[in-house]
């Protein structure tokens, strides 16, 4: 018997926005791993904003998709097959193993791969909290913004699998923690249960005017540090808002993605504000990443980092998921699971 | 016989351009100095783009200047009266002595006078390369841009006071140096006599392509640190050639001033290429002055630091001076003589 492995290709790139249509599923033969190689079988994909900027043929931090190849992507799963001691059959693993149900690693990939325990911190939390998102979140907020208690920190995309660690990290810092996302369901979410100090509905703020005021409202002492995950009319009115000497961690752009870039209105602030703009990448600081990750887990483990999934069911689901991501219509992390 | 004081105060803020007839001329008394007070009469007075600012009525890291007072402004002069034992008739001075012929010092201003030894470097060159310009250019480049040898480094205004030393300190530090100027002249004195690497006379570029080009031809290996004197187009056609981890130091953002913020058009480059961009005002950075001042003297006593001014003769002259200054009609330090 010959296992089939679905998988999901970019089949072209998008004009403008990206939909079903640039993505192609695909069933072929599960590979047979060579030596010192692992396969792996995937039990979540993680669906993340970075992959609509690998969608384009465009500059950037890492070369595109290639076209008719499988879309890259965060994975957890189990190895199912091993040829290399590193790695044994039914070890937990997460790598970048691509949407798709199986994937095979070779010598270098395998090395690369995370083993995780999952006895006190779920599978799929470090495809999120534990993982890229939460790592990510940790990354900007200590390294970057670096707040001091007392500080009023503002994280865009507030619902999200970044931003609803960068408040909750923000909180036991001693800071004053406010989000920006799009909905009251979201709104709610993040204050009621994730706890921050306020939440800005900006599709309730009708123009630049409303969104300012919400502003001055859920920061009266205005804004020391800013964690962007989107860009666009936001990020203008929390400049407008900052103190003198504030730092913005740039994580996301996406509201850029779809063709005309989205411009900073008012640059003349970075000066009279004395701001610093910093933009990173979280695979840049991997040396990083087991003291974030040590952080987070012993978090997750005792119920003090909360969290929320958004799961689509089923390879087939991700292109539609990933849109809707996109479209902001997940709360927390949007994953697919493969069973 | 009462001497006569010969000032320029702010009549009118602007609405869009500056003009004339925002400026009026009055003569007043000299005043006489009382119990720790010092009377300076000026020699030269320094005029800088800044002060554009501060007629506005706007939000800023300085109150605006006040309608009907004195125009401020960094000046260098002579003690002609002394009631302060820290100051004495014959001292030559740096202070903020405004647009005006004489000033009188309170017992703290008296303290904020800078003395300064005119044998080896030129009284005017304390309001230039060796003044608050070259110490703006002196923190920028060594705190904010920290250039490695064989980093490419641009700067715009690339012939004004700041500018100019912007380029010869990147020099000295083993960089290529790039300016950006208006004109043929401009950038003829950038190369030839400055001894920058190349000059991008923006004026000539005709579009966005054209300056891209431009840059590309003068920066072959991308650039990486990039001293903001303007904004505008120019920043956004640097930052699309900046390297991975590149730094922006926002010292200028002139292009806005008149009126319409002019924006980044595409902020998602701080995220793509990992940049850090990071408004300074150098009023804030006293701490370093004297170690910046002592190597900026003696580069300029030795002859290694080149710099050229542009000098108004007479108060009655310096709105229009200023006028021009805005214009980019200097070049090197803008000065007024009163003689």
């Amino acid at each position: 018997m010959t296992l089939v492995n679905r998988r999901i290709v970019l089949a072209s790139r998008p004009k403008g926005a990206a939909s079903v249509e640039n993505f192609r599923l695909e069933s072929v033969p599960v590979p047979t791993p060579g030596p010192g190689e692992v396969l792996v079988r995937h039990h979540y994909l993680s669906l993340d904003p970075y992959m609509r900027g690998r969608m384009n043929d465009a500059k950037s931090y890492a070369p595109p998709q290639p076209l008719g190849e499988v879309m890259i992507g965060g994975t957890a799963g189990q190895v199912v097959a091993s040829r290399n001691p590193s790695v044994a059959v039914g070890d937990w693993v997460v790598g970048m193993g691509g949407w798709q149900e199986y994937a095979r690693h070779d010598r270098q990939g395998a090395q690369a791969l995370r083993r995780v325990d999952t006895r006190r911190v779920p599978l799929a939390a470090y495809l999120g909290p534990v993982g890229m998102p939460g790592v990510t979140a940790w990354y900007g907020l200590t390294m970057i913004l670096r707040p001091k208690p007392g500080d009023t920190v503002i994280v865009s995309a507030a619902a999200g699998a970044v931003g609803s660690v960068v408040g909750q990290l923000a909180k036991r810092r001693g800071c004053r923690a406010i989000g920006i996302a799009g909905g009251r369901t979201k709104c709610d979410y993040v204050v009621d249960e994730l706890g921050f100090d306020a939440c800005i509905d900006y599709k309730a703020a009708a123009d630049a005017a409303a969104l300012d005021a919400a502003l001055a409202d859920a920061a009266p002492n205005g804004i020391d540090a800013c964690f962007e995950n989107v860009g666009g009319r936001g990020l203008d009115a929390v400049l407008a808002r900052m103190n003198a000497f504030g730092r913005v961690a740039v994580c996301g752009m996406i509201a850029g993605f779809d063709g005309t870039p989205v411009p900073i209105t008012n640059p003349a602030l970075i000066l009279r504000s004395r701001l610093m703009l910093q933009g990173f990448i979280v695979f840049e600081h991997e040396d990083l990443w087991q003291t974030a990750a040590a952080e987070l887990a012993a978090q997750v483990a005792s119920g003090a980092l909360k969290y929320r999934e958004t799961v689509a069911e089923g390879l087939e689901r991700a292109p539609a998921a990933f849109l809707g991501l996109l479209r902001g219509e997940n709360l927390g992390k949007q994953l697919v699971r493969l069973s």
